[in-house]
């Protein structure tokens, strides 16, 4: 715990939270500025900050509960989808892993503007990025 | 396989794809639209089409794989932090479950426009959906 974390306090008791679920490792708690109603935050109880950082023996417990948070949101709120997001450094607005899991309803106002994308100008910068992630995941990332 | 599934076509060679990472259980290639040069695209092998529908031994596989190249896109490309994502149902564009990974940046552009938020009118109204959502986690979600 880090006294000055935001959901280290909440996990601690210290502030409260409407929370969800709270397990040994994990807890989930609304979001009180969702982008839906419903929208949960799911953390580690100890403090990581980002993905990367999660101990490897605990990816596997944090995204079960993901995966039932995601089942839950479906049909506890009458979900048609869900969003399932983490920011890991750069948007976070908290620095301790938080995964969101958003109910989503079709033309619920999200869609468009979620994903402005570009596109590779040749194959040959494709396989120039390619190259370079495959060499990252080959020095042991 | 499902023969007109876009990704089903891509896990089976059958449409090329910049591969990053191909294994027993997942592959990972570049979106070819992407938000930013890098963005992949991870995905089981096996036709599963959302989060919830992975059976559990996958998930941690799966996710562990997710870090993995989160971690390649912060060493490989110089990202100062990644965006982890998956749609499930809405706002997804291929049916096949597929978990982004997308590097970021600072000043990147993506801020603001990303996370239009909303507040719960009341204390009973987040109280309402909170208990819905354990609710329907005591019902097996």
């Amino acid at each position: 715990m880090t006294a000055a974390c935001a959901f280290c306090r909440i996990v601690a008791g210290a502030t409260p939270a409407f929370v969800v679920l709270d397990e040994p490792e994990v807890m989930a708690f609304l979001d009180i500025r969702p982008l839906f109603p419903g929208h949960l935050l799911l953390v580690p109880k100890t403090h990581l900050e980002t993905l990367p950082d999660v101990p490897s023996e605990l990816v596997g417990p944090l995204f079960l509960t993901a995966q039932r948070l995601a089942r839950a949101v479906e049909s506890g709120l009458d979900a048609e989808g869900t969003f399932v997001a983490m920011n890991n450094r750069v948007s976070q607005s908290v620095p301790h892993l938080h995964v969101h899991v958003v109910p989503r309803k079709k033309k619920d106002g999200l869609k468009g503007f979620f994903w402005p994308r570009t596109s590779y100008a040749s194959d040959e910068e494709a396989m120039a990025v390619r190259d370079k992630l495959m060499a990252a995941l080959k020095n042991g990332a």
